[in-house]
């Protein structure tokens, strides 16, 4: 059989530009985030292939955002839309520019090719509503995106200590909202001691997907107007941010004792974390409440690490316009990136799935199960 | 509390204009479908009611596509988005130019509303990914429509009658699409007799959804650009129909054996059938082929019935641009249309859910039934 | 490596005496029901097998209840106690006095093998407990075993007929249970039209298992003391038969319009209806209530015939201990037996399971709705 | 309605005796064990209520196993055999020789009670097959029970460390299979990270049913012949305790570095282990293996304490019957047994649930983590 593949991205957050399809093999591009040099995220769909294996190129990637997060990645790919495994990928820098290489044999006439897999608004209207109906939680529509869409925001719990937990501020790390949804699920079980525990302790906010513009546009990194979410804390305004805006107008209502961001990171083959070390009038005791943590989480989950990470910031040097550097300033508490791997964990490799949703999802529980050791030896 | 209410529909297959919000009472209008004048679907969500009874006024409904469909009409209402019950609806021809007042109370701080219980592209792409997986099932890209989108096409079945199912013509009858989830769950499963017999005798076309533009844009009749596609089987054109010109050319490829091609009806409280009365030359015998189908069916099932329906076309007087009449004249061959209630089944009442997609589900599979009893005794 | 397999049966309707094993073949014999000839039930898990081909030889079937059984019949075989297939099997009636041949190489450690797909008693009073939660249904503990187990009875409904549905009075005919837990799922189900318009016009009486002892101990026909349920429906005692007695008197409480008891065949590859031609004084009328029942179930369902099945009853020749036949002349109505096989229905054959508990749960929908047509049209 | 109620326990793991019924109040008592004097475990269904209120006495408990065990305790109670919640019961010691009077109305005509939630042979049969199929998984049978069962046994994991779990030694503690359930489905799923890792550096053994006979004659202590396995370490017998011999040689085989043997307690309201702090020759080093554990799971869990538990035995003068003392002594290793609470946990209490299954589950995956911590800083 002769017949082309077909190539379709136009779903929530589909990203794909065709350049070619000769029989079973495609020449692709990645576009830009709208308004922005931004490109990285792509989620299609192939069919048509009928037994045979495809190749798909993926080109340009020179001028993408990470270029060095291409070596030693795998797509994900997916048949049923639940289980995504890996499709063995290669990056040759030399080939048009940079070019990923995917191969893969589906068994059936559909799959799915995603940078990690993807996480719907329709996935995501299903767990705030799911939340929301949970006992003892309130949902509140923090305000609205340029798209129109609602900015949804969870809260619960009787302590006095305030937890926020915000993710996907950049769209294309659906790693975020994986976390958010093992988080929210251990949060939410009334037989989860470390939510009992927890809820007891603390109050959380949630804000489980900051930026859903991006999220269904298929975005790596921005909102509509192609604002890079994570560098407007320090000046949101309702033109170009209003879900940072909306966030730390709230934030500032009900203070903020602790904060983690929750991201992906194309390039390092680890979970880590990034802490505030720039930001001004640093206090030994302030960045201990980040070092204890992490020591705590280091101790508690394999799948963390400290030796791979980001560079530290010199003393004073801080970028206040990030979520976390911005809190930790404003609010003296403790504050931090997590970041999860588009590529494997490389510690506790994964040959058939590398870093998934369901390690993502686990790692949530396991973050809040540090929390509360954090809050009790604090 | 005194806070307002809000409301959001900035989703898949969303729909609604604000008017006004105070408290907990909301006046709010249906658009019109794109570059048409038909308004009837709606689909939004509510949130902040704070266990308030809310009450929701949709207004200027005269102009509404079928201003009979409010009368004895209830809107259905979700908190968990899957379950879709009844919430308690009056309609006023004479407040406002037509107004459809909802009351409701959640018990969550979420629900959504909608003209019926709505499906969603992202569960469109879940059924045709699980389809495609099963046994003996082909996909095929029928086509692309203006917005971009894939036009899902499945096959299966080692028989020479060739039988075209066709749904979702008019995005906002959701019905269809439950029905065909219904029927496809039916003739995929290796444990049915039903599918397994009509298997060996037929080969299945199957457009689970004709009109993804529209269904996206939560549009009531039209597609993109604002086309009637059951006004479009005369002459489809790649411009404004190409979604019917692809199903036609794949249907001049295959034949047509029997058609059955899904839809809602906004005014009617029952289930029934629409033929091919008036269509040219139409004999006695291919007219049989029609009534006996409905016969076989009202006899199987009790949520079918014949009292109710259209009126028939004058002999020689037929709206060829239809589906069902082109198919019928075209193929000669029995061709209907299947109509299902927003209302209820008057016939047999359910004051919780009124008509609802479980009663689509279990259609779809009776009306297969009738299809293998009307092949073995024709 | 050149362990031997074990093989176990302690456990509930465990049914298997073992008489050697070597390596990965094993000799094994059917225990006879207790105080009782009839042997043929199977039921055991053999473990050890660690990746080889197991041959499982059952010995002496001469003398069991069905020799006829056995020849084209595949045991049924599974991994994860849901999915049961078929184990190829062939029988050599000259060999040892008769044995079944069982070869097969399971992927795991662990398999079960039984004569049909087994229904545990827990799985039976998970079906009691969620039926007596819907809507509309009553409870009652009709009486109690030999063994000292309850006899559960269910009914709901708000018609005048009275129809009384019986299953399992021969334990190892699990196929009966499957049939009534899909029939249960049907009339429970607030969407199926079937199951609305038959509780308006119906008052439902179920046992969905006539013989609890039998079925925990591995039985084939009887109860704990040997007595075969369905040759007491004449004389049944407190000592012998209390099921029948109690059932029977509650029959005699509610009246029966039509009664359908289920079973399982061992030798007819096909599902066929026995009647009651042998009844003193069958008028034809009574008699067409039976044919024109079986004609309706003939046109609606594929798995249903009527060219094979028992040789009909000399008139005035009726065996009255039997369910079917005491019915029909005690409350002059319609009754009837269902049978299903043990081996495939060979009109709709499926290699990979042959009959199968799927198959039982759709034809019990079906029977339901031949049912509804029945009334209506009666 | 002035009918009595039914009381039903010819289930596995069923015991009560009716003393009598009176409307819907019931006189009961407690079976003891097969020839042993032990008797505190409870299970059976209750009917025929039809919306009273049901009153259930259960009487002489003053020789009852364990009497402070009713006091400040909650009878559980389910109606879909699957959500198992508190049924409001007080203890009156002066009362017919100690009774435990247990009110409730339940909201459909069935109801089952039992002293902690059933987990029934079926339910383990479930769970062996599902973790042997695993991969990487092993199963063996590692002997036989009096009765006739099948002593079921898991091994995986590629590490040199060999970690033995033991669960349901006395088979009314029903909390122990839970837990299994719990921690075989952390060990078992390839996304786990504290799975992942463990596996690497360990190989486990996995007993989750030392006492199936017991199981499923509804004992609390003892296995068919009125042995309490967790007295027979020292000299187990093929005549009294062919569980215990089994499992003891295989450890011999094997050798242990680390073992925890799971319970459930009567009295203590709490989480607790208890060690082997009277074994001949301890050495601090030793001990600390048990000591650093403790802590570790101390500080990683809310569900989890030390301040209530046993007292510590007199040095020299441990009883070597047991598991827990019987292999620290015999392979100089951690090990130890894991107490859970028929009561509530009062650290952290739920009055909807008390201590539950759920919990136990969630507490299994917290023992494995605290597990990798304690080898890794080990
Ligand atoms: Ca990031
Ligand atoms: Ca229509
Ligand atoms: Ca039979
Ligand atoms: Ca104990």
């Amino acid at each position: 059989m002769s017949s082309n593949i077909q190539i379709d991205a136009a779903f929530d957050s589909g990203n794909i530009e065709i350049l070619s399809i000769d029989g079973a093999t495609a020449r692709l591009a990645i576009r830009h985030d709208n308004e922005s040099e931004f490109k990285q995220w792509f989620h299609f769909r192939v069919s048509g292939m009928a037994g045979r294996e495809i190749e798909l190129k993926i080109d340009r990637l020179k001028d993408s955002a990470y270029p060095l997060g291409w070596p030693d990645y795998n797509a994900r790919v997916s048949e049923d839309r639940e289980y995504w495994g890996t499709a063995a990928s290669t990056y040759d820098a030399e080939e048009s520019d940079g070019v990923l290489t995917i191969r893969y044999t589906p068994s059936t006439d559909i799959a799915y090719f995603a940078y990690f897999a993807p996480y719907s608004m329709e996935r995501h209207h299903d767990l705030v509503a799911e939340c929301a109906a949970s006992e003892g939680v309130t949902y509140q529509r923090l305000g609205e995106t340029l798209d129109g869409q609602p900015l949804d925001y969870l809260t619960f719990g009787e302590g006095d200590t305030q937890v926020w937990l915000t993710g996907r501020q950049h769209p294309g790390e659906t790693q975020a909202e994986w976390w958010m949804e093992g988080a929210l699920e251990c949060l939410t079980d009334p037989s989860d001691s470390v939510a009992r525990a927890l809820r007891q302790k603390c109050t959380f906010h949630v804000v489980p997907n900051c930026n859903p513009d991006g999220s269904r546009r298929g975005h790596l990194r921005t909102n509509a107007c192609g604002a890079n979410l994570n560098r407007e804390w320090e000046n949101p305004t309702a033109e170009r941010s209003p879900e940072v805006l909306a966030i730390r107008n709230k934030m500032d209502e009900t203070g903020v004792d602790f904060a983690m961001d929750v991201h992906g990171d194309e390039a390092i083959p680890a979970v880590f974390l990034a802490g505030y070390e720039g930001i001004p009038d640093l206090t030994e005791e302030h960045y201990a409440g980040f070092t204890t943590y992490q020591d705590i989480l280091n101790r508690r989950t394999p799948d963390f690490q400290t030796a791979k990470g980001y560079p530290k910031a010199t003393p004073g040097k801080a970028n206040l316009t990030m979520c976390t550097t911005q809190i930790a300033h404003r609010f003296r508490c403790p504050a931090m990136t997590l970041e999860m791997p588009y590529k494997d964990n490389d510690d506790l490799p994964d040959p058939e799935q590398n870093w998934s949703p369901e390690r993502c999802k686990v790692l949530g529980r396991d973050c809040l199960a540090a929390l509360l050791e954090f809050l009790e030896t604090a």
